[in-house]
């Protein structure tokens, strides 16, 4: 079983040096000084890695049952939930006013990527709540966020989002379930959602399902879609629990991974919900909570590549097979570790820079989520929506290719359940498929955030590159290393999206053939930026003398290996967009 | 469940209009018209079909059980097991003087290709028996021959290869197994092995374990070895079954896939074990099972992805979801199918093109196998020695991204178990690691293959692509979408073996830091030229008339796809390989 220790010392040089949050203008996060952020990760590392990490395996193994109706979690699992709400970690970022700490997102983000490291079965049953707090936060009448926000903000009930019809998926149009207007001001909700996560537990006393539901009168598609609140259990006037709602988990699903979280089939046969937001403007109040849980998501697609890389670095410093080419390098033991093997130092460096490239840019992520709505900075909401699909799709298809990689330094041994790595692989899966299969973020990101708003926050990418490069072009210890790839990396970018503008003017097709690839073609520009904002933060500080000069050189080095082995991705990229649509969409649909 | 449909006319394709073995030279070959192999591939495809394929769900969920010390397989896979014993499969290739048919390796390789995309777990079971009859063939004394040849080459026994111990994979001179001389001229052996592949089962009356063991004398490391045939039964003078041997199962492997496949620790306690070949010359026995288990493996990584392909293909086409962005293509359904969409189309058409590719590449490799053994063709020797690593390592990578494209085809449905694809992943993911993990590949490749026999067979290669290009030239049909980029990609391939040379003087390691690179660099210009010489054949089909327009139509945009969309990859894997090693090799170890 995998031991998993909280990167603390990075995700501060991270906050820190990176991305200086605390003198950043952004409301709440001068409050974010280096010694307050250490405490809060320091704490956070000790409940990962000593109450979370322990029971992952056995979540695994167990999975969840499903007993007289009622969903019963891993063996473990109720304790470690309730420690996590003692310590008030779901409520990090909630609103003072519903009883949460009121710190920034960021902090819940780098909070959040030790849980899941941990133990991201057990995460999910709080991840959705945030979104379901967000949703009725900016949605929900006073009395609702009266009734719902105080037990939702601490995780004391949980939600979930039920969107995902046995019919459709993606194409939410095509929702059946039903809501009738009631007298008394509710809806009568019927239908059956599948694939809801935390869809039912014992880990709180109430589960607060935000549905996605078709009310009279407006129409077809997914215009006719309005969002309800549905509680497990009716919440009475006085706040306290009253009946059962008529809403029943019709199974639990065999899945790949993440047994230890429930995946509900749920169904509804006339339960009491009412409207959150607008009638038939569900679509908009659900998007408050997809957007959010799309940045996790992509976070979650680091976070196990990060647990996995720990067990691969272990395993290769102790495992003792073979001798180095160049001599033996353990010459009193029967063999030397792996790591003297050059493609297992690939395989690790590989895994190295992109979570760590990773955890830079999502926390730069969070930033911008921060700024967008606390400071209402309308440049970062820009930048923040442009970059979402590329967050969730990039860090995704990227953590769990590093997983594997992770798996296979193990050799047959990482096939063997017991060694935890092949849990890994199967719970990091599931992140390149839920809250919008891959393929869906690279649609919405050509086919929508593109041009969204004039295009102006893809320019505004641009300019940022091109500054950040400016800035730095005088540093010789940057240039040749970081700017300049990072220059072609970000040129290739810019053709691709030209290409796109004017080829994708004749045919769409042309667009979104490349789509896939445009996606990835981002996300090394981004981790391409974020290695050279790093390689330029450590260099000052072996400059300054701060002493821990073997992180530094450390972080330079892993950012070297990127920009030398991963960001030349660019340009086959570019190769495979400039191909255009004839290769894909030339065969006739009988011909597969 | 998914079903499997034999891919007959696509193999038809490559044997005769591909490679066109029955005008070969090879011995044999004159025998394999279309019809004889048309024949004998309706006949395999349709046990593949009926009565493999249905079982193979049931075999991932059932798994197998240690009973009293017994091996007990899936249900149904006993039965399975006597109907492809009994219509002679697995001595297709078999020596007829031992009961086999006498057929060609080839056509080994396009049965065998049908019974590891319906039931990869059952076929194992047949699989490395194979590997120890050409062993014993070419190693074993006129008796052991009588003894186990005729009831290996039928599987009415089986065969296993005991080469891993707890403390060693790869490194083998780390083997602790021992074997003592006795009286009789046995030996006894003791120790244990892991990860033995169909280490016991109930399918036949005997295993024949080959174990690598150390004999008195030999001294430390590889060189101490030897390899001894260990039966799980005795075999009495008159061939009857005798007693017990002292071996046995210590336990099955919990795995994360192939779970039909009995994965067995086995204890040898004493056991009577007769010397195959050479006393410490093991490592060469072995080796004769193992390239051949290598091809094999790389057989098995793309013709998973075949059987998750056609069930990616067949769900694109029934699901319904959303609309074709330049108009609706289903305008009476509630949406249109998935496979009107560009991203899905480009994963499909990405799973289709290396499948039908690796087919090629695996026949081609398997005719030079056939070329070298029956007619003595040192240089078809040398090049499919030199091909070996690149074929397992190139085919089991990407055919494990194939499948897990395959699964993501069928977004939140493709996580559930019932579903099948998650099958196909886990199933998928063990040929990266088995028969030599594909780093060990890679090290072959570089390390050993690319300066074997002074280069001759990689010269002879690109003299072969070269020699390709040039004949084909004035054919503007093939000109630009097939010749220039596999030229391109080809110099390539130079380029890094060049860098290899001039470089990995100086420093080993920057030979083998790139060596994953090289043997991707080298499968893709493979791919292309597979590609090429398909297109070829389609081109001259079309000209001639033959009828099956669509087929051939469909082959040649296939093969565009794959010259533009996947072979552009060489200048990338080429971009790594010249970085060096130091971006690779540069962090301590203790910084990981």
């Amino acid at each position: 079983m995998p031991s998993y220790s909280a990167p603390t010392r990075d995700m501060q040089f991270v906050l820190h040096e990176v991305l200086d949050i605390s003198h950043s203008e952004t409301p709440g996060y001068a409050d974010l000084d280096r010694d307050f952020t250490g405490a809060i990760l320091e704490e956070a590392g000790k409940i990962a890695s000593d109450v979370l990490a322990p029971l992952n395996t056995a979540g695994d193994t167990q999975g969840c049952r499903l007993e007289n109706g009622m969903v019963i979690t891993p063996e473990g699992f109720k304790p470690a939930f309730d420690a996590l709400r003692a310590g008030g970690w779901p409520a990090i970022d909630g609103d003072a006013a519903y009883g949460g700490q009121g710190l920034p997102y960021i902090m819940s983000c780098a909070t959040g990527e030790m849980f899941v490291s941990a133990n991201m079965a057990l995460n999910i049953y709080q991840g959705l709540t945030h979104g379901a707090v967000s949703a009725i936060r900016a949605h929900g009448t006073d009395a609702q966020k009266a009734t719902y926000l105080p037990r939702l903000v601490t995780c004391d009930w949980t939600g979930t989002m039920n969107l995902t019809e046995p019919q459709c998926g993606t194409d939410l149009g095509q929702v059946r379930t039903k809501a009738e207007p009631q007298d008394e001001g509710s809806y009568a909700i019927t239908g059956q959602k599948i694939f809801i996560s935390a869809g039912d537990h014992d880990l709180a006393e109430n589960v607060i399902h935000l549905v996605l539901a078709r009310a009279p009168g407006g129409g077809e598609g997914t215009r006719g879609l309005s969002l309800f609140i549905v509680p497990k259990v009716l919440v009475n006037q006085d706040g306290s629990l009253g009946a059962r709602n008529a809403v029943s988990v019709g199974k639990i699903e065999h899945k790949m991974g993440i047994h230890g979280n429930a995946t509900c089939v749920m169904n509804y046969d006339g339960a009491k919900g009412w409207l959150l937001g607008d009638l038939h403007k569900g679509m908009r109040a659900m998007f408050t909570m997809m957007n959010e849980a799309r940045l996790s998501v992509g976070l979650q697609g680091y976070a196990v590549a990060e647990a996995a890389y720990q067990g691969a670095a272990a395993y290769a410093t102790e495992r003792l097979q073979g001798r180095a080419v160049t001599g033996p390098e353990n010459p009193d033991g029967p063999a030397d570790p792996l790591i003297v093997h050059p493609d297992i130092r690939r395989s690790l460096m590989s895994q190295k820079a992109f979570v760590e490239g990773a955890r830079m840019l999502t926390f730069w992520g969070a930033s911008l989520v921060d700024r967008a709505q606390r400071a209402d900075d309308t440049q970062a909401e820009g930048l923040i929506s442009l970059l979402t699909p590329v967050i969730k799709g990039f860090l995704t298809d990227k953590g769990f290719e590093a997983t594997v990689n992770a798996q296979q330094v193990f050799g047959g041994h990482g096939y063997i359940e017991e060694q935890g790595m092949s849990q890994f692989v199967r719970d990091a899966r599931i992140t390149m498929i839920y809250e919008g299969a891959n393929g869906v973020q690279a649609l919405d990101l050509v086919g929508r955030k593109l041009a969204a708003d004039g295009g102006k926050p893809l320019m505004g990418f641009f300019e940022m590159v091109k500054a950040f490069i400016r800035e730095n072009e005088a540093d010789a210890a940057l240039k040749s290393a970081f700017l300049d790839p990072l220059k072609r990396a970000s040129k290739d970018l810019q053709a691709a999206a030209v290409f796109f503008m004017s080829e994708g003017m004749k045919n769409p097709n042309a667009a979104l053939a490349g789509s896939h690839d445009f996606l990835h073609l981002f996300g090394h520009v981004c981790m391409g930026l974020m290695w050279a904002r790093a390689a330029r933060a450590a260099h000052a500080a072996l400059k300054s003398g701060d002493g821990d000069t073997a992180f530094y050189q450390a972080k330079i080095m892993t950012g070297r290996y990127y920009m030398a082995r991963e960001l030349p991705a660019t340009a086959f990229h570019l190769a495979r967009i400039t191909s255009g649509a004839d290769p894909v969409m030339a065969l006739p649909a009988e011909s597969f």
